[in-house]
């Protein structure tokens, strides 16, 4: 029997999702009609956005479940005429894109391939980087993704320090917690990857103070939020040399604007908000897989508990 | 009881060795006096280097064992004068450190830092790139190196394909072998490591044949030999735009001349023969552990078959 599924998302990102959507669709042995219209009463699953032209759900009358392309689900928990179950995105891909993400630039900066990048003098620089295990990481932040992260360098070799708000228990992370632990995890950082979710606690936490807890020639990287860092106190720390380098994915203003310090600075290397992102080949797949489970009779992933929320 | 150790490898590597010879000696709960000159008489174990001094181990009366530097021995190993267990050198920080600049620079381009690394125009360039599950690598040589390199790429999502003249069978890993199995091994690379030996077979194995068969785009990442590669025809593919980069850390000539014309090439980085080198302080971990084992009446680790010559 074949669904017939309503990309009712943000239209722009159709044409993005629409073949990743069919492959992932056909993998699960789903016989479908995918489209951007359809009559109402025909429609058995709708992927969706908060963002969509669709907040009416009452004339969706054989409408199974909607499938949400965003992790967040704030705008649509509350949806009164919405009666039918709802699945917030988890995308692998995002997780996974953030591994690549820190792990590359921890790499990149351990093995100091920049001078190698570039090497106009073409100098010939004898002498290899010491091995991971004398080049401690501390990861600010360790929920979901810090600690994907923090797996990922400590396989590598890395001696991984990962702190969080909370205490936590992790086999071969050294775990610290609340301020004791915060200036600990800043005094071994040689490198320190900021993963923490932007609040009124962890606002400008990197700032002047933090900044001179961290070793000589530190490095940063924050693939969090740009409103974790102080940038006039970074930009200060990066000119007296005592943090060597910044690689930054995010920032309070996206994208970057053209006359901020950030993109001129020699010690500074921004990415375009790149290292975790919502891939439409995995977010197909998360919302395929659940198609496939409802059609199954078995009960969504990642079901939104309507009372709580989220 | 104390015991007396002569470094007897190549004086200019004693500065690098002392230190970490010292403390992984101390790391043992060794007593010891270690120099450079010794009373041949009163020597106990000899750290040494087939290129040292000393090739006439007769007045060393009460030598008990001899701890090569060297991976390779074929300069030992036939010396007649030696009666003693001599121990050849397999440094964990030689493969780590492979390891590490190996996933270091296939990170490196399945993210297209250089761009960002190197971005005159400031250009906030959209776009996550494929997750790692969409690049394939292919390794060729899977050796104890390549299986090493293969393991860390599986485990971050990288499709690996590891080839090598015999067959073998790797979990995870698309193993392939012989002439046919060379040909799918390009063919399927988005991103290729050499890490073959240097052999009269491998010797300019990557030629313009092999160049053509990969992918368009194909990245080159050689830490293996310099030989292993058809300078010219790889110069030829990466102007044609059929190779996309060659990140080239050995070479025919070592330090590279001035004027080779891979320092200019805008799509060649090269890097100063850093992949694989043996670190002292891992080194040093080795040739202590092997001296407590003397000391504690065990056989040696890594000790070399006299009559086979390895």
């Amino acid at each position: 029997m074949s669904v017939n599924i309503l990309f009712a998302a943000d239209q722009a990102d159709w044409p993005d999702y629409e073949i990743p959507l069919r492959e992932a669709l056909t993998t699960e042995g789903l016989e479908f009609d995918l489209r951007t219209t359809f009559d109402p009463q025909v429609v058995d699953y709708i992927v969706y956005a908060p963002s969509s032209d669709v907040q009416d759900f009452t004339p969706y009358t054989r409408l199974k479940a909607v499938l949400n392309l965003w992790a967040g689900v704030e705008g649509v928990a509350g949806n009164q005429t919405l009666n039918v179950p709802l699945a917030r995105m988890v995308d692998h891909g995002l997780t996974q894109g953030m591994v690549e993400w820190v792990t590359g630039h921890v790499l990149r900066h351990h093995l100091g391939m920049d001078a190698h990048i570039v090497n106009p003098a073409h100098e010939w620089a004898l002498g290899a980087p010491p091995l991971a295990e004398d080049r401690p990481v501390t990861i600010l932040g360790y929920g979901a993704l810090g600690t994907a992260c923090g797996e990922a360098l400590r396989t590598l070799g890395f001696p991984v320090t990962g702190w969080s708000r909370r205490p936590g228990d992790t086999p071969g992370i050294n775990r610290l917690h609340g301020s004791d632990g915060f200036t600990k995890a800043l005094e071994t950082a040689a490198i320190l990857v900021l993963l923490l979710p932007l609040t009124i606690d962890t606002e400008n936490l990197i700032d002047a103070d933090a900044l001179a807890r961290l070793p000589k020639g530190a490095v940063i990287i924050n693939p969090g939020r740009g409103g974790l860092i102080d940038d006039a106190a970074l930009i200060a720390a990066l000119d007296e040399g005592h943090i060597s380098h910044a690689t930054l994915d995010v920032f309070r203003v996206e994208p970057l604007p053209a006359d901020d310090p950030y993109w001129a600075h020699p010690k500074v290397t921004v990415t375009p908000h790149i290292a975790s992102e919502t891939r439409p080949k995995t977010a197909a797949r998360t919302i395929a897989q659940n198609i496939r489970r409802a059609e199954d009779g078995l009960p969504l992933n990642h079901l939104v508990d309507r009372d709580r929320g989220y």
